[in-house]
């Protein structure tokens, strides 16, 4: 069914048609012929057809580290949420974390023709920033501070902060950190300084403690906990910059017979389903993930709109959740 | 930039450079001074333009019942691991649960134009079909059985039925079934199936054993092993429908001192994360949730080359995962 066969059947021009379908002016008497025309034959017009006028294609690009993990499926379900209302539909990209295919991807992206873009980023470089400078529509970056573009972010260096202050306040007089990879600058760089904040306080240094990198697995923490336990100083609290981090890391405790909380206190971030579950069920902070995919959505609605956001760059709050590992 | 504007300035017709835009015959020299123009210019083909001259998008709709759950994440980082090999994106697409919202996505699916949709179902009605009748273009149902679509599903009823027996065979009595909506024909119905089938081995009766239906959640777990633990005769077994029950009704168990597995078995299906987190680590049927987003993708590949697939209808395997509450 083309423009020009409704025109036909309903006796008006194929301009009318067009105007009527584009919400031009049009007489009530023609736009009733052309509604009925359209009723009895069924005809939707083309996406690719009003695309090519409008320009718009109703997508929204979303760029994600990694589909299964803790938090992207809570904030993809935010940002879903929210598109949805608003008649977006979401394209998902995911580059499986690979720096080389998200920077790939993000060079390639124009082709598939979206109205703006959330980049998940975990990690972001100058090559990144150059990709996103010729992206050609509105980004957000989720997740991580960015200077240059409009963001979503989480207040990591706060949250490891205040854990960690929790655990020292607590009486832990010998606490260890296993982090991860510090290029990326939320959970690994910000988290990071977030404790030597709070051992600073305390009057101690990071270099005096024990610490490990793990990767965002179980068995990264498990791992990393078996290094500490064969070092000489048994540390008495253990804070872990994931909660996945923290399940290894009781699961390596708890194969020991290393009591915890008595033995040892343990501490995790992001309040996964995980941490509820744990057992003992683990003390955390609680990142609101699935707002930052709705914070995120809203914002980039916003600049599509060409409306100016409030705000540019948000932090969001966290909470701390005190359950039976401290 | 135009394809002609790109003919005038290699010196060739406007057909010449369509012809190599689309992979059609061309002399060397002529395609050499296109080549070069391109390069130049820092063209790039308008996905528009070329939607509307090959009407493909090289995109996939997914269509998914709850972005945040145990299975989806997994089955759409094998569905995205398969797509992006072959260069298709994914439009992706959440009821969040409400079947009259399900039915609305598929029933305009066809404005969203992808070339093949992937439909992660839960529950298929009639009006599910008649929607998908509609959509013209190939669709796979994923997690569901159906005789009118290809379909990529798990063996629910023999899973249940093996899990059930393994209870039985251990020495299970009395042993208890949480199981889910029976209007889900694969969580629900197929699952509850089973346990009847392993009942009857057993010369036992759905009847006459403790039954309980939850919601997809730790707490309705929780709440249905509250309900049984009120009634009369305490089971000495439970299977739950999926782990997350599972998971609730650990956590009730352990509160009330019940100890697992010597007091009561307790077995989950779905071998999600969380199975090998609990404490004691979850007896569970593994589902091979990112080979079936794969092979979805393989089959929906297939049919969108209009190549006949070698199977049309495929049950994947499950296995049993005997851990620590049996």
């Amino acid at each position: 069914m083309t423009i020009s066969e409704i025109a036909k059947l309903a006796g008006v021009s194929s301009a009318a048609v067009s105007r009527y379908l584009n919400d031009g002016s049009l007489s009530q008497e023609k736009r009733q012929r052309i509604e009925k025309v359209i009723r009895e034959t069924n005809y939707r017009p083309s996406e690719y057809a009003r695309t090519m006028r409008t320009k718009k294609s109703n997508r929204i690009g979303v760029l994600v580290p990694q589909i299964d993990s803790e938090a992207v499926p809570k904030i993809l379900s935010g940002i879903s949420e929210r598109m949805d209302q608003k008649n977006y539909h979401v394209l998902l990209m995911n580059s499986n974390l690979s720096l080389e295919k998200e920077i790939g991807i993000l060079e390639t992206f124009e082709q598939s023709q979206v109205d703006g873009l959330i980049f998940v980023a975990s990690i972001l470089t100058k090559r990144h920033e150059v990709a996103l400078a010729h992206m050609g529509v509105p980004v957000v970056i989720l997740g991580q501070k960015s200077d240059r573009y409009p963001c979503i972010y989480h207040d990591d260096e706060g949250a490891a902060c205040a854990m960690m202050t929790e655990l020292l306040k607590s009486g832990c007089r010998h606490p260890a950190y296993i982090g991860v990879d510090r290029r990326d600058k939320a959970a690994g760089k910000s988290r990071y300084q977030g404790v030597c904040r709070a051992l600073e306080t305390y009057g101690l240094h990071m270099d005096e403690i024990a610490y490990r990198e793990a990767t965002f697995s179980v068995q990264a923490g498990y791992q990393a906990m078996e290094q500490i336990l064969a070092e000489e100083k048994r540390p008495d609290g253990v804070l872990c910059a994931t909660d996945m981090i923290a399940a290894g890391v009781l699961s390596c405790l708890s194969e020991r017979k290393i009591a915890v909380p008595e033995k040892m206190k343990v501490a995790g971030m992001g309040h996964g389903a995980i941490a509820d579950l744990l057992c003992p069920r683990l003390t955390t902070v609680h990142y609101h993930y699935h707002t930052s995919g709705r914070e995120a959505a809203d914002l980039l609605l916003d600049l599509m709109r060409k409306k100016k956001p409030r705000q540019e760059a948000r932090m969001l709050e966290y909470e701390i959740i005190r359950q039976k590992t401290t």
